[in-house]
């Protein structure tokens, strides 16, 4: 191990790899260091399923050797301080290493809310960390009831898993729907559906004031002073930016507590990168800081850090963040892109919006097909596509992102309407009857 | 039944049935009348499951309930003469009806090569006809030895449907691959393994000189004088444009005798439309004439027609087709959008192309995980995308209208690159991996 690295990054799990193997790609001349305080990083979106699909931690690491492979060096050690007039980071064993471009690939953390209780035996919460995880697996083996607070992502896929895996699952939310982030609420109460059929119990509009027990839980207060009764309580309350190191040594968090960057992902230190959880986003439509935590778009933003550590050698023309979410719900898939129709209306944009329910095989009459929905958002002034959701099945995962990418470029109702699409019996919906086709051509009818 | 309409459409499948509803949705005021020699109309791209999957065509019939819920006439019957001059036309049943706009929907049929045999017992074609398919599903019940002749997605699909329900099937192409208008041959063969795979015995680079047999199909010789043993022999030899009522009403044709047509399918006559299968396709890319056969692009252009039947009331801006073609073989998904790099050189351009395998689950220890390879193709020069092809698992018939759409608006790589995808562990590949990304990724190191 070098003492001066040209570049070095800290945290390696989706963003930090990326960044490091696509800087290492283009800049092969160039030493690389990858430090992360994990020895084995877990897929992010793979944690919920490691509950249930999954059964262990171990089936969910993210393999290591695409980094080895690169000629990136790796280094398990927590990075303590960071000297930017130096140019030097030290680390918990002793470490002293030397940079010229530094990459902040720290991500996030579980956001707790300050709730009586909350430190009771048997309540969770899910970082991404694989010690933290087994614990916990190995603790829900003896436990029954289980209330999860809150039905974001995270929430609603461990609910499932649980439910899945034969456990007594209470979905709390605070919100009047679940998935508020991705969904407007006709489509989110087809999922709270889907999750009531597998025998969850939901609870929107819902808040919990209180974790009872003594030393270990026992139940959860409501407002209303309802007591569900639990053996465990997992909290999916969100995540917060791992941002310390970034204000430490000095650089600008936004509202969020996230680390403030520009297009090209450069922090307020020309030398200092900040990608994925841990770094600002923009939203590609509003234009307004939003957290949006997704390994996607950290992968993204990783790609675009990693290009033009030394020069700006790619205009980026995506300005800002759009978040595309999938999950599947029982047999079900949700899945949305850029604003839902709540979200355009609450920043102001006049919107036309179309929807089509149609079948996601053809003939309908083929085994295995299933119901899809297809809602499209439109500005009514631009008559410019601003979000879509659908619900289907697994082939919804990619649709989603036939309509990330045009909005990403600015596509037009119009041109969506017209626009060519392949087709097939078993594979896809009837070019007659394409739900993302008609539910443009619904939005002409609704004008 | 009236005696005049202000839109007549001739021809009822896909593009008629999309260009009749899109047209009255547009234009509620007018009167459309549809009419088609079929009772029933097939789903066209399902006839090859009628074979296996379906097993019957009851089950692959177009449903005609749009039509009549929007209000718009249905006929069954022949159109045999058209007058341009009176704006009239004349049907076999001895019908006849005004037009102000008329739109030709005719299809195509099959072409078969003159090859002498070629009207023998148990040689069949695959015409869109429901009453010949069901004598020829009769006949082939008790058939074993069926070979079938081209190796393009009929031919391929029907081989794949015929050897699942027990047949023994050789299938013979003339070209040096299989499914040459939609992939290269690397990805062609992966496409012939699956096939062998399944006991379907391919011929490639072969001619077919004669069907022998006396009354009965017995053989069919090859150009190298060697017979296959056949009791049925399937032609899957292309199909060619329906357009004798356009010639006879002096139209103009072009080279593949499809129906010419401008960027809105307005043919040389202004008040006459041509679309779907019989009217001309212009290359997206090329410019120049292609003979595209796609249910799907020809939804597109029948939506272009509908609109802009009295008024050009939508700027079309995607100018020409796009082949997006995609097929299941046993298990894997096969499917294409724009050139491929053999077509793409052919037409003089310089390419680069990128290629990736990943895994279209993340982790891949999820069950079901499939591999999924993405291939790029991008014009040099231009930096822009040109064609993609993907293979992978049911995921890969949307995955394929990512590609599609990114092509339409003309991506350039390092967009693509940057792009922001959805991920979810159930559904895609892990966003550090995502084939299509990580093949744009490579498209940049082949600079």
């Amino acid at each position: 191990m070098k003492q001066k690295y040209n570049v070095i990054t800290i945290g390696g799990s989706a963003a930090g790899i990326v960044a490091a193997t696509t800087g290492k790609c283009c800049y092969p001349d160039k030493s690389f260091l990858m430090i992360r305080k994990e020895k084995d990083a877990m897929v992010p979106c793979g944690i919920p399923y490691v509950f249930g699909f999954l059964g262990t931690t171990e089936k969910n690491i993210i393999p290591l050797a695409p980094i080895e492979k690169a000629g990136i060096d790796f280094l398990q050690d927590e990075v303590i301080k960071i000297d930017r007039k130096e140019k030097k980071i030290f680390t918990k064993s002793g470490n002293e290493f030397e940079y010229e471009k530094l990459i902040l690939a720290t991500g996030s953390k579980p956001f707790i809310p300050n709730i009586p209780g909350k430190d009771l035996e048997n309540v969770f919460y899910v970082p991404k960390n694989k010690e933290y995880l087994d614990k916990m697996l190995e603790a829900l083996k003896g436990l029954n009831k289980v209330v999860v607070i809150g039905a974001g992502f995270i929430g609603v896929e461990i609910s499932d898993q649980l439910a899945h895996i034969g456990k007594d699952v209470t979905l709390v939310e605070i919100l009047p729907h679940i998935l508020g982030k991705a969904f407007d609420s006709d489509i989110a109460n087809i999922a709270q559906k889907e999750l009531e059929s597998m025998g969850i119990k939901v609870l929107t509009n819902t808040k919990v004031t209180e974790i009872t027990g003594s030393g270990k839980v026992e139940g959860v207060k409501l407002e209303n002073n309802e007591i569900l009764k639990a053996d465990a309580v997992i909290f999916a309350t969100g995540y917060t930016p791992n941002s310390e190191l970034a204000k430490n040594m000095g650089l600008e968090l936004n509202k969020y507590n996230a680390i403030r960057v520009d297009s090209y992902m450069r922090t307020s230190d020309p030398d200092i990168f900040a990608i994925g959880d841990c770094a600002q986003k923009v939203d590609f439509i509003t234009r307004k800081s939003v957290s949006i935590m997704l390994a996607s778009t950290a992968t993204s933003e990783a790609r675009i850090a990693g290009m033009n550590l030394y020069k700006l050698s790619t205009v980026r023309s995506f300005l800002g963040t759009i978040g595309i979410f999938s999950t599947k719900i029982g047999n079900k898939v949700f899945a949305s892109a850029g604003l839902t129709e709540e979200e355009a209306l609450k920043n102001n944009f006049d919107v036309k919006t179309g929807y089509f329910e149609g079948v996601d095989k053809h003939p309908g009459s083929l085994p295995n097909a299933n119901k899809q929905i297809v809602k499209l958002i439109v500005s009514k002034e631009s008559d410019v596509i601003i979000g879509g959701e659908v619900v289907g099945g697994d082939s919804a995962g990619e649709l989603i992102n036939v309509i990330g990418i045009a909005i990403q470029k600015n596509t037009s109702i119009t041109e969506l309407f017209i626009s060519q699409i392949g087709t097939h019996p078993l594979l896809t919906s009837a070019p007659t009857a394409y739900p993302l086709i008609k539910a443009a051509q619904n939005v002409f009818i609704s004008k």
